[in-house]
């Protein structure tokens, strides 16, 4: 349905503007490319946005990690992009500017918390849930299967026990966990329904004796479920029951369906919760697949190093993607790949295909964000690589960030620090220089699972939830200029004990890729900074090099040899 | 009225238990020796802090800063220290874990924000206005005075202006200013009825007009006030109106008094925002006072280098006031001053008098933290000092927290940065030794005015304030090791626009005095630190150096001399 359209429709309901989020009944997780709303109406293809249709107006609120992008995608005159937190909010901020109060949203597609707050706070605006106007739910059918338990750590039985111990301190009978990571990993239970994800898109009602309900499109394969029209059912038939969910994760929908015949606690999602923590066969997990992933970069790398003459960047996706199908244990992408060349590499999210495709051009960088789900784990990584010879900006730049980046991962910090404190550790360094990014410094990572996954996060408007052990994110400070380039070092890190000061966690990397040297100004690296980076590159090449052919190897040594 | 009494009380009017806050009807500010409740009641006479005394059992909460203090200060076994952040809400969290709900409470001691949180959040307790148990209330008289425009800068009839423009937009009639200290600076009123600050104590109400009307204990002199019966009467009387206040400073009370007769229009105190960023008149006084107050440290510095055989913790006291007594424009100190001897040093707030007062001992180390109100500004200094020879801990742990001092001095950071994340900066440089401080990196201060000032803040758990232009705060690391000793080192430093990072701040220090070179391993200090240090201790001797005698500057060019 285009703008248009959807201003006709508005005229019949009688209300005065319509939003369209990005998420759907997950919201805003787990979003196939046909149920891309934005992308639907107005072109935007990023993975966090907005738009507002009122009856002569049309505004989409990106973040500034989409800014150019959405710029790009969106040419026509139809809708104009606003520089701001995607957030419902925003649109009412604008909406209650323009003196507009009937709005018209999609229930399923906002949460309890969020429409909670925006009623609230805007009184005087009528929210009138009028569906989804683009039409894009349809039952899909999906096969789930069970994951190893010698992968997953733990059985579904023991995960099932946790939450029914939770149910009991609560005297409640059921929890509605609503977001669909936490059922897989709840359940062991995945299918190869997402492109980048293994998640099973399901909800799941875990009663107080542990029976499991399952709730998706249409559900086939190690466990079958309900599809929405009979969870509309079970919900308005529930009653003289006491139901947990999260506010945060669970659609509004579900509470108009519920009624008030119900008394609902609310609560955080306990699996989100369980699952930040990774247990041991977890974390093994992890680490083995970060060497696997590590000897497919580097076998791309040195390949690239040789060959990037008349190379474009979607020649380098599909070489890293052959390179990554042929590692043990390879499930899937866990996003779709960013190769930013020159200038595209300052577009935070560019992902070139057969249409955005630029050539390596020599003396530029370019950007290289990556990240493939294994059986065993999840990675997420980001190298700038120099094609040719870089300038001494674009080295002191590179620099910069790279201290940044060794800021965070040499940080010791007490027990329960929160991400948003800790952003400001790599974050200062490039405040120190003038400078700064639009994105948050690092984000939580499941093991086979979301690459972005809650609670816990690294960045300036963030979760405030503590850091504890065995804690999986991402650190990943940049620096964009605008027509010129772009710079990102990201490794993935989890979090340990430290063995000196008692209460206090440090980071150890998983991410086992060189850092081109090329692009490092070592005299501008402290002595810790130089040493943390030697160091890291022993460790790169000694964990690597038993699994390349003698070419890679050398070309490792070289990219590894002490600075 | 000691425990037992109020337990009688609590008896008579039918409530379990009965809070005590530090707290009067300025809220925490400008309390009187007579008027320190906790004092009266348990002996604690540190400066934040909350009580309750239940039918069984009394609990003090203090937070980290007088946790030491407090269970010194109170031996008696009636009350049990909590060392947890001393707010109602934790008085709350322990009485509903003992099933109290009936709760006894003075309603001009908590804010109209604070009360409506705790009802909302605490539904099944009643929570009960039975007024000030402890009898503290007296109405003393107030003699007020203008203060010169040469240094407030502005007249009080433009500063009223501002008022009333504000109070135009909001289309209200007047502003209720319940904070002493923004009717002091909206009116350029003082007095000399607090020991340690010149406000006066009154709250004004500005009507749109632009008429003031005060209300005090018994104001006299520049300006006269109604008292706080007559004060009753006025808010009783009161309707068809539009009041404009802030929640947080505005007790409960006078809601209760006011009554739904009256439009209420919830704001932050604007003069609070208004006088945070200081005027050029302020700024200049404060870097002219600053000057005195530093010459005032050195002489007696100097004196002690010298003299410090048998002195005990309050001569020096008593010396620093009699010297700082003698410098222009002095008007009184700006708090107790600390002066912590070895041990005593790790007692976040210590003050010595003729009962707690240790001799100073060879080879220990002295935390001396004290400040001065001039008529052109206020000032709040730490040095740590030597006394004989340090040990390597002494000397190791005083680098890392001028280290820290130093991160946040140089730090350069965005426009509107928050303190909680610039407390960071400093905080993580002692982190990553496994160690930490339990008190704010900085606060705001005022010129004239309190020592302790919002919005602004620079502490973890404080303000999200933005920085601005013109803003002061102290830098005040520190590091304490119970039973042994205490360092602090704190500047005051106020905010400038980067002269080459476009939107970005940096800070300028305001205090001069040297840090001692003796406590400082300089191989521990990188070279910027190092490079910091030594310009700063070369601008210290250059403006102190023309307001000494020839003894005093010899030793202050050595102690300024470069390392």
């Amino acid at each position: 349905m285009k703008i248009t359209e959807i201003r006709e429709k508005l005229k019949t309901v009688g209300v005065d503007a319509y939003v369209v989020s990005y998420g759907n009944r997950f919201l805003g997780q787990d979003v196939l490319p046909e149920e891309h709303k934005l992308k639907i109406l107005c072109g935007f293809s990023g993975s966090a946005g907005i738009a507002v249709v009122t009856l002569n107006e049309a505004f989409l609120f990106v973040d500034g990690r989409y800014e150019l992008q959405a710029r790009a995608e969106t040419k026509s005159k139809e809708i104009t992009v606003i520089d701001e937190m995607p957030r419902f909010k925003s649109v009412c901020d604008l909406l209650q500017q323009k003196n507009i109060s009937a709005v018209g949203y999609d229930a399923w597609c906002h949460s309890v918390a969020e429409m909670e707050y925006l009623k609230r706070r805007y009184r005087e605006m009528q929210f009138i849930d009028i569906g989804d106007l683009l039409n894009i739910n349809k039952f899909r059918a999906i096969t789930a299967y069970n994951r190893d338990i010698r992968f997953t750590g733990m059985s579904s039985t023991d995960k099932i026990t946790s939450v029914t111990e939770v149910l009991q301190d609560y005297q409640a009978d059921a929890f509605l966990f609503t977001s669909a990571d936490s059922v897989s990993w709840l359940l062991n239970l995945y299918a190869r329904d997402l492109p980048y994800s293994p998640i099973v898109r399901a909800y799941a009602l875990v009663s107080k004796q542990g029976e499991v309900e399952l709730f998706a499109d249409d559900l086939q394969g190690a466990m079958k479920g309900k599809n929405w029209e009979q969870f509309a059912t079970v919900l308005a038939q529930m009653e003289n029951t006491c139901i947990m969910f999260d506010a945060h994760s669970t659609p509004e929908k579900i509470k108009m369906l519920i009624g008030d015949k119900v008394k609902l606690i609310k609560t955080k999602d306990i699996c989100a919760l369980f699952k930040a923590e990774k247990n041991p066969a977890e974390l093994q997990g992890m680490i083995n697949c970060h060497i696997r992933d590590g000897v497919a970069l580097v076998k791309l790398l040195s390949w690239l190093d040789k060959h990037w003459h008349g190379l474009k960047e979607f020649d380098v996706v599909k070489k890293l993607h052959e390179i990554r199908t042929a590692q043990e244990n390879f499930f899937s992408e866990s996003f779709a790949t960013i190769a930013g060349s020159g200038p595209n590499g300052a577009i935070v999210h560019y992902q070139p295909d057969a249409e955005h495709n630029s050539s390596l051009q020599e003396n530029t960088l370019l950007l290289l964000d990556s990240g493939g789900q294994y059986f065993d784990g999840t990675t997420d990584v980001t190298r700038t690589i120099a094609i040719g010879q870089p300038t001494t900006e674009m080295i002191s730049d590179f620099t910069n960030v790279l201290k940044a980046h060794i800021a965070l991962a040499r940080m010791r910090f007490p027990q329960n620090t929160s991400g948003i404190k800790l952003d400001v550790i790599a974050r200062s360094v490039l405040w120190q220089t003038g400078q700064d990014y639009k994105h948050g410094t690092g984000h939580g990572v499941a093991c086979f699972g979301n690459v972005h996954e809650g609670p816990i996060s690294i960045s300036a408007g963030g979760s405030d939830y503590g850091f504890k052990t065995n804690m999986i994110t991402s650190n990943e400070p940049g620096l964009y200029k605008e027509g010129k380039y772009g710079i990102r070092i990201e490794n993935l890190q989890y979090t340990v004990q430290s063995e000196t000061a008692d209460g206090f966690l440090e980071f150890r990397y998983l991410t086992k890729v060189p850092i081109d040297k090329k692009l490092i100004d070592k005299y501008l690296l402290t002595e810790g900074e130089l040493a943390w980076l030697n160091e890291y590159h022993k460790n790169v090449y000694n964990s690597l090099a038993p699994y390349l052919n003698e070419i890679e190897k050398v070309w490792l040594k070289d990219a590894c040899s002490p600075l």
